[in-house]
C-alpha cells in the first residue's frame, strides 16, 4: 500500500520520466495528459465514454464551478467525483488563470483579486485563502496554489506578478488543511530564464508534494516554452511531480515529456472537435472540408478509437453540416484518444529506454507532413 | 430460418400481439419504439449508446437525407446502416410527412409534390416513384409508401387527400423493386371511421407486408385516435405488423398496443431530453426548474438506466444551466430507456396474459399522478 501522493519513478530517460503519482482516487501513470472537464464535464462524453478511452486524471476549473453551481453545492452533493460521477483523480485549478483571461473588469492588489462575473456580471472575489477553500469544498486530489497570470514578455509585470504570486503561494500553502488533497505550487515568470529559475527555486523550497509551471502556451514562441522549461526542470526536485498547465498540442506533449514534464492539460482536444477539427500526431484535419464529402475512409486507417473503428470522414462531415451533436462526442472521442495514445506510447517509450528514437521518429513524421 | 419480413405472433391478448418481425438485419421484437435517427444519427447518442439501451428499430427521415446529404451519397457508402453504423433494422419513412409539416411552399398535383427545402430555399419535388427510389438508394429495412398528409378534422380535404394516397400507395407498390426492403402502405382518412374504413380496406387489399396509420397525433382527441386505430384494427390483417406513426408519449403506447399496434416511432424522447424534460411512466420532470437544485437523487429511484444509476437531478440541472451537452445525452439516455421499458413490460404482459391488469394499474398511476 502506498502512502497518499507517493510519487514513484519507474524509469528515467534523460529528463524524461515513468512513473506514479499515487491518489485517493488511485494511481496516475505518469507521463499524462488530463482531459478538461471546465464545468464537470468533459464536453460532450459521459464518464463512461471517458472511462472507455482509458483516461485517468480529469481537470475541473475552479472558477467556472465556483460561480455555477457554487462548490457548497458541489459539497453538500458529496464533492466533484460525486457530482460529476468520475471516480479517478480529479485535478483542480485555483482559478486564477481564468480571473485573468475569462472574467470582466478585474482589480488585483496584495490580497486577492475583485472580479466580474462573464456569466452575470456579479463581482466577487478571490484570495488565496478563499481559492484553496473552493478547492477543499470541491474535494479533488491534486489543488492547485492561486496565483497572478503575466503576459509573458512584460518583464517588470513579471517581476511584480512573481512577488505576489510567491507571497500567495506560501499564504495556500498555510491555509490548505486536507490531508486527502494534495496541493500544488505554481512556477511563474514569464519568458524570463532568471525570473523562472528564481521562482522554481522559490516554490520548490516550500516543499510542495508537486509543482506546476504556469505561465506557458499564452503567447511565447516555442524556443522560448523549451528554454523556459529546461531551467525550471534543472531546479525543481526530480522526486516530484510537474505539471505544465495549459499544455496539449502532440509537439508540445512530446517536448514537454523530453524536458521533465509528467501532468499536462489542455482543452485542445476537446475544443478542436467542436470546431470540427480531427487531431493526428503529425497535424490536425477539419472534417468540414468538401474534401470529404465521398470519403469512406476514417480520420486515421491506424486509429483504434470507437470513432475511426466505425464512422467514415463523410458521416462526420455530414454531422457536422446537419450540426448534429454526435459530431462533437466523435471527435472529442478520437482527439482525447490520440493525446491519450501518445502519452501511453511516451511512457513505454521511456520505459524501454527507446525514447530517444520514438522522439525523433515523431519530429520526421511531423516535419514532412507539414 | 424464418424468411425476411416474416411475422410471427408469438401471444395476443385481447387485441394485443407480441411478435417477431423478421428483417434482413435481424429481428424486431413487438411491440416496438423506434427512436428517431432523423439525420442518421439518434440525437446527442452514439450507436454504441443506443444499443446499451436495448434499441432494435431505429427510423430516419427520408426528406431530411434526401436534401444532406443525398441518397446517392449515402448510396455510395454503402447504405445507411453502414454509413450511419446501425446494425439492426432501420424504417424511412416516405418523405411525405415533413414535406406537408416542415418544407417551405409547397404544390400539390396528382403526379407529387414540389416543394422548397427548409435547409436552403432551393426547389425540389418527390413524387411515389422518386420517394420509393430514394428509401432503395437508402437501404432501410422497411419503407413507407408516399402519402399525402391533411389536418385531421377537415373531411372534404382528407376525402380528396384519400383518393390521392391511396393511388400513390399502389404506385409506389409498383415501383418498389428491392426485395429486402419491407414496403408497407399507410392508413389515412382523418378523423372519420368511414373513411379510415375505407382506407384499411384499400392498403390491406395491396398486400402489403406491414400496413402503417398514418395522420394521428397530429390535434385530434385521445378519444378519436382510439376510435381510428379501432376502426383500422379491426380492418387490417391480423397477421401482418401494424405501425402507428408518431406516436410515442407512454400513454399513447399503452393505449396503441391496447388497439393492435406493433411499432412506434416518435421524437418525442429525443426532442423532450434537448428542452431539459425527463420522461416517467405518470408524466414529466423539467430538470431546470430550481426545485432540483440541490436535488441529490437520481430523476427516478427505480430507473435503471445510466442516467439514474449515475447522477443526481442537481447535476443534470447543473448541466443544463451551463449548457453543457451531456445534458441532453443523459437525458436521452433516460427517455428512451424509460420508453424501451415500458413496450418490454407491455411485451412480457402479453406473453404472460397479464396486460389487462399491467394497463389497468398503468393508467391509475397516470390518474394518481395528475
Amino acid at each position: 500500500m502506498n502512502a497518499p501522493f507517493e510519487f514513484t519513478i519507474s524509469a528515467t530517460h534523460q529528463r524524461a520520466r515513468a512513473g506514479i503519482f499515487h491518489t485517493p482516487h488511485g494511481p496516475i501513470q505518469t507521463p499524462i495528459f488530463a482531459p478538461v472537464g471546465t464545468q464537470a464535464t468533459v464536453k460532450s462524453l459521459t464518464p463512461a465514454q471517458l472511462d472507455e478511452l482509458g483516461a485517468t486524471l480529469v481537470l475541473a476549473n475552479t472558477y467556472h464551478l465556483y460561480l455555477r453551481p457554487g462548490e457548497a453545492l458541489i459539497d453538500r452533493l458529496g464533492g466533484l467525483h460525486t457530482f460529476m460521477q468520475w471516480p479517478r483523480p480529479i485535478l483542480t485549478d485555483s482559478g486564477g488563470f481564468q480571473v485573468f483571461s475569462l472574467a470582466g473588469t478585474r482589480k488585483i492588489d496584495e490580497d486577492g483579486v475583485t472580479f466580474k462575473s462573464h456569466i452575470d456580471g456579479s463581482f466577487h472575489r478571490l484570495t488565496p485563502e478563499s481559492s484553496v477553500a473552493i478547492q477543499e469544498a470541491l474535494g479533488a486530489d491534486i489543488i492547485m496554489a492561486f496565483d497572478e497570470c503575466a503576459p509573458p514578455d512584460d518583464r517588470a509585470y513579471n517581476e511584480r506578478a512573481l512577488a505576489r504570486t510567491h507571497a500567495w503561494a506560501e499564504r495556500c500553502r498555510l491555509a490548505h488543511q486536507r490531508r486527502d488533497q494534495a496541493l500544488f505550487g505554481i512556477v511563474q515568470g514569464g519568458v524570463f530564464a532568471d525570473l523562472r529559475a528564481q521562482s522554481a527555486a522559490y516554490i520548490a523550497s516550500l516543499g510542495f508534494p508537486g509543482n506546476a509551471i504556469g505561465g506557458l502556451s499564452v503567447g511565447e514562441t516555442k524556443a522560448e516554452m523549451h528554454a523556459m522549461l529546461e531551467t525550471v526542470d534543472a531546479i525543481l526536485p526530480q522526486e516530484k511531480p510537474r505539471y505544465l498547465m495549459g499544455v496539449g498540442s502532440p509537439a508540445d506533449l512530446v517536448n514537454g515529456v523530453l524536458r521533465g514534464v509528467d501532468i499536462f492539460d489542455c482543452v485542445l482536444p476537446t475544443r478542436l472537435a467542436r470546431h470540427h477539427a480531427a487531431i493526428t500526431r503529425t497535424g490536425r484535419l477539419n472534417l468540414v472540408n468538401a474534401i470529404h464529402q465521398d470519403d469512406p475512409r476514417p480520420i486515421l486507417e491506424s486509429c483504434g478509437c470507437y470513432t475511426c473503428q466505425h464512422f467514415s470522414r463523410a458521416y462526420l462531415r455530414h454531422l457536422i453540416l446537419a450540426k448534429e451533436m454526435l459530431a462533437a462526442t466523435l471527435l472529442t472521442i478520437h482527439n482525447i484518444h490520440t493525446l491519450l495514445q501518445l502519452m501511453g506510447d511516451l511512457r513505454q517509450s521511456i520505459l524501454e529506454g527507446t525514447l530517444e528514437p520514438f522522439a525523433a521518429q515523431f519530429f520526421a513524421d511531423q516535419e514532412q507532413t507539414s
